[in-house]
């Protein structure tokens, strides 16, 4: 499809960050009634019902849904039903359910990841953790979260060094051996190493609770959302070369720029 | 101090239940307003204020001020303050924050433990995760949470495979090295390989949604409430020998029996 770079007006700003909040809405009355339901397997080629594969495509059709009612001229690219063309020039790029391992696991690690882009890149991203009731958005002169504490602004962390550092991925092996070498040579250097996270890493980033997110092997659905949140709230995510990560593989996703620099000189090398 | 084997009556029971209550909601008043209150470090050598410190130790007051209220007889072993004796030999047995570097990074993965034991090791038990509202008490008769979807029991799974149960620890290296190799050496023949839960994962194990936790280097206060929990839900805990865990050190908990001998097989080699 084509995407163009798309000059918004604050209603236009307005109206697509509401039809996010529909979307997410809709995305959890559909996904919350099967997490911990006790059924779910992550085998998606075994026969019968699984409800991993069910809340993942029933909610992003629910999303679907709601962008034919709202947003008919935009495009939209999903985890589950891939690529619809639109006419607007914006697409919206969709993961229903972000961390399915963690779903099926029972821990609140999993989210909806929902976001808006044109040719140059996201424009605005949310990372919703229904189970909890944490909803992280970025985009659009915003950068806040509601959750169980009530409404905060988001705003990354302000350390400079790797030794004061707190560094997370979801899995110690991170993708393929390289990967997992790059990410531990930087960990190696860092004061705390946490795993198991999912998205809701990313969540934490934004939120000033943790510094560096490391991963690879991602997909463009799985980190554009991330990218529209962190750089909303000061952050930067790039690629392992420097470069745009939102069409997925490798992610460095840093509170600020010095501690970006100060990893990006490590994980280059990899 | 001295613990008798105590028999207890259902109101004694009831009592011991609410108070734990009562202890937990005390906890949670004084942990929330300093969770992610961004002035968190987790070195404790440090000059100046320390919320983790902070928190862990206005928690224990707390809970030790109910316990001064309501029963003043029984001791008190705490993870900040120690031994306190008692005359009734009961003893409650509190880690205000188990799992600080969650909760300095965070992750609402930490809890508040609660359990209560006697010269035979722990009745009842008590894992609270404030953040997200979930309380998972087990013991005296009852196996039950109450969290975001309301009430549920708990109940644990009834894998009996390895080659089909999920694993979790919280740290990859989980103790000494050789703590880590008989980790591994289960890990590797599971389906899934989950970490950074603290002891949530135990709170996962009780509702059913993952299969083992293999952890080590544990204090007393660590385990009891989690092992009160888990067998009130139909699961397992020992140390890596088959023998009683309520000490701490090394714990396999385990969803049912036929599993922990499975897990049991491996880990008597390290």
């Amino acid at each position: 499809m084509i995407l163009s770079k798309i000059s918004l007006r604050s209603d236009d700003q307005a109206a697509l960050r509401t039809c996010a909040h529909v979307m997410a809405d809709a995305a959890r009355d559909v996904i919350l009634p099967l997490f911990r339901s006790g059924l779910v397997s992550d085998n998606k080629d075994a026969g019968g019902f699984d409800p991993v594969t069910e809340a993942d495509r029933a909610a992003e059709q629910a999303m679907r849904a709601v962008l034919a009612d709202l947003r008919p001229a935009d495009g939209i690219l999903g985890e589950e039903f891939g690529i619809s063309d639109g006419t607007s020039g914006l697409q919206w790029v969709l993961d229903p359910i972000d961390g399915t391992r963690g779903f099926i696991s029972g821990t609140p690690t999993w989210g909806v990841l929902i976001s808006v882009r044109d040719a140059g890149g996201p424009l605005y991203g949310m990372i919703d953790q229904p189970y909890i009731g944490e909803r992280f958005e970025g985009g659009f002169g915003c950068a806040e979260m509601i959750g169980p504490l009530g409404p905060r602004a988001l705003a990354t962390k302000t350390t400079t060094e790797l030794a004061d550092a707190t560094i997370l991925t979801t899995f110690p092996e991170v993708g393929a051996l390289q990967d997992g070498a790059g990410f531990h040579d930087v960990a190696g250097r860092c004061k705390l190493t946490r795993y198991g996270m999912d998205c809701y890493g990313y969540a934490l980033l934004a939120a000033g609770q943790v510094d560096l997110v490391i991963e690879a092997g991602l997909s463009a659905y799985d980190i554009q959302a991330p990218i529209a949140v962190i750089k909303a709230a000061g952050g930067i995510v790039t690629d392992w070369r420097g470069g745009p990560a939102h069409d997925g593989g490798r992610a460095l996703a840093a509170a600020n720029g010095t501690l970006h620099a100060r990893a990006l000189e490590i994980l280059v090398k990899y």
